[in-house]
């Protein structure tokens, strides 16, 4: 039997599509998953003189591929990995490289990369990001782990990628579980920008009154400029979308509660675990939270009618600083994501290369956008960049939008409209910039009622002051 | 030998005070610490005529106490709780009791509390707060676990802890860990005032270029009214404070870097894990990671000069409307935290009684305020309320003061001061506010890319779209 280059578990949407992406840049591919259905459907749904194969039990699987075997999942993360990883690794042999390709939390990588390890066998986290068309099309991809497994299969995902400007949307994003950390904080970041636009949204339908054609123009006009990206131009395609099932809009009948899988929540945790800020993703993952509490939430309305709002006089120009503070707290989110890869790379000494992040992240992905660009610029010059607002550059246009960013939260301040979002990273952008914040005060009730202590600024040390009671 | 009522191991400041406070009441006390110097000093330090002995080794301590032995532990959280416990249990007989006093992880309660229970001893969390004088004075005492182990400790309990209106801060806080839990969200809720609080001092330093002096009135004229509580008033006490090495005041000598020891984020982490929105919390924790980034703040300050302030024409407004949005604000902090112990007692069965929460911080403790009783009031009548801001009472409050909060929020964000709590707050106050949000359109992104479906609001069942994209 003729041997076959690389092998998928999991035949779900995403893992069927990366594999017909395989087989279309020409290597060979077998499939498997426990679902014989999905199966026995692989070969039909392949490119016509592509080589699939579909096997009907893991030994016919593993016996289908060259060795090393280059074995990708894409099965949920968790209990499931380990399942697969539990009745695969006996059929393998010494060399052979598995390659997890889900969104699974580092911390089981590293353990899974140790197990694997202790048998000889190559164990790698890579995150692809893309949906369903990019994993067919040419997904964002995130290998990190053993460098000698990488190169086996570099060339392959060379092929598979997206590419700008004929560069593959894909590097080596570090050693260890690299990958699915850059991946993890990928999806923290793209939590804040779908959060960040579903705020713009609101204050142009509720601000000034906007209805969904005005909304896809002025969504067409900014994916046209600098703002181009994935999630404004599917934003903009979202607002003309006809309901099939009533006259109106799509977007009109959805149901304002969000779901969340969880890797949001992940890049919130970990930032906070290795001590970075990154408050816009944390308030987008409880904004998704706080969408689920609907019932209360109608309760809340009735209970505080909400103020008039006074819509601006010139809309046009309304737009353009929404559109403008909407430019201008995206790139403060990337900020804050790639930050917390830079302490994260530290920490865990994953040695991510962020210049190539951002350059892999330039096409195919969820995030993707031509801001990307000028971040990889940022980082040609200075690769140990702590955060991209130090940047020279990048600082210009953050000078030539922070008035419109003020605008705009203050108008959602005044209006009763919720720019968490918003308000949230303008309140960070100001922070991060304040050489004096007002944390000597907390630092002081600290060491008044606990004994904390604190430092001074004109000396060193650590002191303690038995603070005077006035009780007056 | 005479046996004694309590033991205490642990003798540092907070578990020595908590000590002295037991024998005061008259009860016998031994305390147990493994540096013998703090034992030594044990007994010079009590009140004279109470019953107090150091013990110089943990049978000497085990010895020393009258069955069933009620042992408190104040060691810090982590491996020492764990290290006490494998000394002291083969020393025990069944049916004594163990308390960890410290702020201990609720999960480890957990475990805790079942590792001694196979060995038929009695193991409970309590969470105790007031810093060292209330340790000593009267703290706020939470005690939570198995029921019958609780009515041994009660008349102790409520004699050592402080008292409003002749009743003691110190009732059952349900089940298993659920001591340990209420003391966790108090210090979330303590973070977020702290920040707000900060905040506020903030705005009116630079805002309305108050001094120390004026800062003093401020906060004094603000603890004689509907803002009295323990923060305000050692705020009042902070700003009239003398350096002891310099000319000025303490306060502006103190480093702007916030320590943090793990409560709060804790807090953060528990509601991501449950699915509560706790917004103020989580930019309190975030806003101490930040301020530690001191290099890069200064870096980053020089690179972003601030804008001029508009200092506000009328200087006694706008300090009544950073007041009246520091007041709001923090009782919507309260509101994210009880609502937040309304979902764990569901979540994890404690069964908490939110009323007798509210009403034992009432005293003692590090945010007790007047604005507990009006909390109380609210529990008293509906023990089951989901979240604060929908009694009617607490309602009035809020519509009196949200103008204040919106034009705060509005001069933050407009004058480059970061007002992150001030504006997260707001933030969430809105969007709980809001009947339909626009997380619509968040739900049509994720389907769109990632077929991860969406409900609708006319009809029940779950969708999935095949969206059109315009390309043009």
């Amino acid at each position: 039997m003729e041997r076959h280059n690389y092998g998928v578990i999991g035949l779900g949407v995403m893992g069927r599509n990366l594999l017909y992406n395989i087989a279309d840049n020409g290597f060979s591919v077998a499939g498997f998953d426990l679902d014989v259905e999905k199966v026995k459907e692989l070969h039909a749904g392949a490119t016509p003189g592509t080589t699939v194969l579909g096997t009907a039990s893991l030994e016919d699987f593993v016996s289908a591929l060259e060795t090393p075997r280059k074995i990708i999942l894409m099965v949920p993360a968790g209990k499931p990995v380990d399942a697969v990883l539990g009745s695969i690794t006996p059929l393998l042999s010494k060399g052979d490289i598995v390659i997890d390709a889900g969104n699974s939390y580092f911390k089981d990588t590293d353990r899974r990369i140790a197990e694997l390890a202790s048998k000889d066998l190559h164990f790698m986290g890579m995150g692809v990001s893309g949906g369903e068309q990019g994993a067919r099309r040419g997904p964002s991809i995130m290998p990190g782990g053993d460098l000698q497994a990488f190169n086996h299969l570099q060339p392959m995902l060379e092929a598979i990628s997206a590419k700008v400007d004929g560069e593959a949307c894909t590097a080596y994003m570090g050693k260890g579980s690299a990958g699915n950390y850059v991946k993890m904080v990928h999806n923290g970041i793209e939590y804040a920008i779908m959060q960040l636009i579903s705020e713009a949204y609101d204050l142009l339908r509720k601000g000034a009154n906007l209805n969904n054609d005005q909304l896809y123009q002025v969504f067409k006009t900014w994916n046209e400029g600098e703002m181009n990206s994935f999630l404004i131009e599917i934003t903009r395609d979202i607002f003309q979308q006809k309901d099939d099932l009533t006259d109106g809009y799509l977007v009109d009948q959805i149901l304002d509660k969000a779901g969340a899988k969880g890797t949001g929540k992940w890049t919130s945790e970990q930032a906070m675990e290795i001590g970075v800020s990154i408050p816009t993703i944390d308030i987008a993952v409880t904004s998704r939270i706080l969408s689920a509490y609907k019932d209360e939430r109608v309760q809340a309305s009735q209970l505080y009618s909400k103020n008039e709002i006074s819509t601006p006089e010139n809309t046009e120009l309304f737009i353009k600083e929404v559109g403008d503070a909407l430019y201008l707290a995206t790139l403060i989110s990337y900020a804050q994501g790639l930050a917390l890869l830079v302490k994260a790379s530290e920490e865990y000494k994953f040695e991510i290369p962020l210049k190539d992040v951002v350059k892999i992240w330039r096409g195919g992905c969820i995030i993707r956008s031509v801001l990307l660009e000028k971040f990889y610029q940022a980082y040609s010059k200075d690769k140990n960049l702590s955060n991209i607002l130090l940047d020279k550059a990048i600082s210009e246009i953050v000078k030539d939008k922070i008035s419109s960013l003020r605008k705009t939260a203050a108008f959602a301040a005044s209006n009763g409209i919720s720019g968490l979002g918003i308000q949230t990273t303008l309140g960070y952008f100001d922070a991060y910039t304040t050489e004096s914040l007002p944390v000597n005060l907390i630092q002081a009730q600290r060491d008044y009622f606990g004994a904390h202590t604190y430092q001074r600024i004109d000396r060193e040390g650590v002191f303690h002051t038995s603070w005077k009671t006035s009780n007056n």
